[in-house]
């Protein structure tokens, strides 16, 4: 008998026929005497189709009112799915965002948690009654309707599990786990039974499309250990946590591959410490990510800079920095040619020595000459010819014996 | 200068280029320097898809849940409006029926209204916004979400204009005011100016599909003047208020026909006012509306009663009154046959003798002889053949002199 907060990611609630099998999987919870929180999103498609309406009546849609907007996606799941459990025999109540009193600033479109008071899901759960919580939504002080952002509602999952202080938190997805690689690229990657919250954390930055780092990061401040497992099965998936068992012998624990970055450069830049940090700065206002950084000095005493940023954020990183040198009067900006990103992550890696080596001779041996790289104490990321990725992937995965080992 | 409430119906904010009209109609209003609060139905289908769905998982969906899951309509509606607005320069902000402090009793998805705060709308009328607000929810004094059932559209904007201390109260919907008949039945049918809270009461309980009776109940009980206009057009519609303008010589108002009902027929009753009673209480308890009653004394000594009860109600009449029956140990019930019901509406009756006589003079013109008869005040009801309906729907409306006069 345990309190458990589980969350159905989009695919998982798609349609009537998929909320009916989550509410068989949350009865059996409950029929063992469980207490069960069940945290949804909105139906897959459904998010894209709210936003294709306010697009089509403002360019730039409102950001409080699209949060008013996107929030109907989670109130319908949270109802039907209540219906679903109900139909089934399990007393079911459902509560919006505000109703769970998941209080936020006020950041519409990408508001952060302020508060969880949880509302009387307690009280309802003493009842023997099943919770269902709108994930990715909330609202603020004075009242309005606030959503998370991107994986939202994790977040929310995480975030109710740590305010309930549950014994456990599942985050049910259409993966059933954390896998040493992307098994589409490596066939013979593996699931990982166990990780730490910083591994995971860094496969989440690095191109891992399993969890947002948002969600990773509230998860190990408030130490709030979960598993990622598929709705779709009865297998156990992975265990995020602190202080996971690592198989004997590992260095490290996965490699990421992100295949949607560019190489900017910056040139003709001052060298000079206010030269450089005008331009970091001017991406931080607007929330831009780089990463893989590395300064070279010109001939010429003029510095370049060199990282990788997000296909996606390409365009808007161009403007910016291009606005921050014309204040400085002086350096170009060019996003050259795209590249794929691989990391290896591991809390292995801090006291192996000879990690760095044998990447990189895994990478020579299928030909990879790496271009920019990284370190951090627990990663190590590298930017190879977007051609040659998946070759290094498998290269660099049998190198580290993460291969599956077949019977 | 004035405070006004609109109301937009389900059609008129079907789709994205219709919910920009409504933005147009508004914006004309707010640069007159008008106070512009708008009340949105959901898209129409919305609520009928979302009905489909809950019916798919539940047959029949806990009315709390169904709460929560149909107010996603109207939210959806509010924040599209409210873009709809903002991209035409006009500054908006949206409100759900729980945001605009609309409290109501329990009574999920037939709730009834107990409070209304407003909360802070008219600070943001004052700052010059329009303000969006979702008709047709509330919530609960502990914050459920509630629906107020059909025509609850109407019922929020009135209601909200009594407690904003409105000018004009605005009824947006797809025909262009009260006629004094269904323009469909009878060709020379009139657009209504004026007409009182009383008789478009009798209107709205005959057989008139453009108001639900509650919401005219309300704008009666709060003397709340109000405008039935089409969202289509530019034409001014049908003012409903108290000590209306009466044409000169008009008997009556309108002629209102309801096809749906049928007669019901309950015999061998035992002749005393408990076993009436018990048939009535019965009916009452189950919320069953019965019209046009008639007690006949049987040869036995038996009472027989005849009333019509609308279509969609028999099976549950029949069944609640078998089941009194049945206590009563006495008693039949048989549906007979459909009628229609034809009534005429109008304050002129009270001070005027002859109404009955010029009604029934014109049902035998065209070969009707009308079955149940009943009278109020300002209404007399006859039920006749359906096939026969609508000529003498046409008859009646020439001898009351309402034909339009053709130039």
């Amino acid at each position: 008998m345990a309190l458990i907060v589980q969350k159905y990611g989009g695919t998982s609630v798609g349609n009537v026929d998929r909320i009916k099998n989550v509410a068989a999987r949350v009865k059996e919870y409950w029929q063992q005497g469980d207490k069960v929180v069940v945290v949804v999103s909105a139906r897959s498609g459904v998010t894209n189709e709210l936003i294709a309406r306010a697009n089509a009546l403002q360019a730039l849609p409102d950001a409080r009112e699209m949060d008013q907007l996107l929030a109907v996606g989670e109130q319908e799941t949270i109802a039907l799915t209540a219906m679903a459990l109900q139909s089934i025999g399990v007393p079911a109540v459902s509560r919006t965002g505000a109703q769970s009193g998941i209080v936020t600033d006020t950041c519409h479109t990408r508001a952060r948690i302020a508060d969880i008071s949880g509302g009387d899901i307690l009280e309802r759960l003493d009842e023997g009654k099943v919770v269902i919580v709108a994930g990715f939504q909330g609202r603020t002080e004075k009242g309005d309707t606030t959503t998370l952002g991107r994986g939202g509602s994790d977040l929310s999952a995480i975030a109710l599990a740590a305010a309930l202080k549950a014994d456990l938190c599942q985050i049910y997805t259409d993966v059933d786990g954390v896998y040493t690689a992307d098994p589409r690229v490596v066939l013979a990657a593996q699931k990982i039974p166990e990780i730490n919250f910083e591994e995971m954390l860094e496969l989440a930055s690095t191109g891992s499309k399993i969890m947002q780092t948002r969600s990773v990061e509230f998860a190990q401040k408030y130490n709030v250990t979960f598993e990622v497992r598929s709705s779709f099965s009865a297998q156990p998936g992975t265990i995020v946590k602190a202080n996971a068992k690592i198989s004997e012998g590992a260095l490290i624990a996965g490699v990421a591959l992100d295949r949607s970055q560019t190489r900017v450069t910056v040139g003709d830049l001052p060298d000079n410490p206010a030269a450089i940090s005008a331009v970091f700065d001017a991406l931080g206002d607007c929330g831009l990510n780089v990463d893989m950084i590395i300064k070279n000095l010109g001939t010429d005493g003029h510095a370049n800079l060199t990282f990788s940023v997000g296909n996606d954020a390409v365009a808007q990183t161009e403007k910016v920095i291009g606005d921050a040198l014309k204040r400085l009067g002086s350096g170009t900006v060019r996003s050259t040619h795209q590249v794929a990103k691989i990391s290896i992550v591991g809390v292995g890696m801090v006291s192996n020595t000879g990690v760095a080596g044998t990447l990189f001779a895994a990478l020579a041996k299928v030909g990879v000459n790496p271009d920019l790289i990284t370190t951090s104490e627990i990663k190590i990321s590298v930017a190879v010819e977007p051609d040659k990725a998946d070759a290094a992937v498998r290269a660099i995965h049998t190198a580290f014996g993460l291969d599956k080992k077949t019977a």
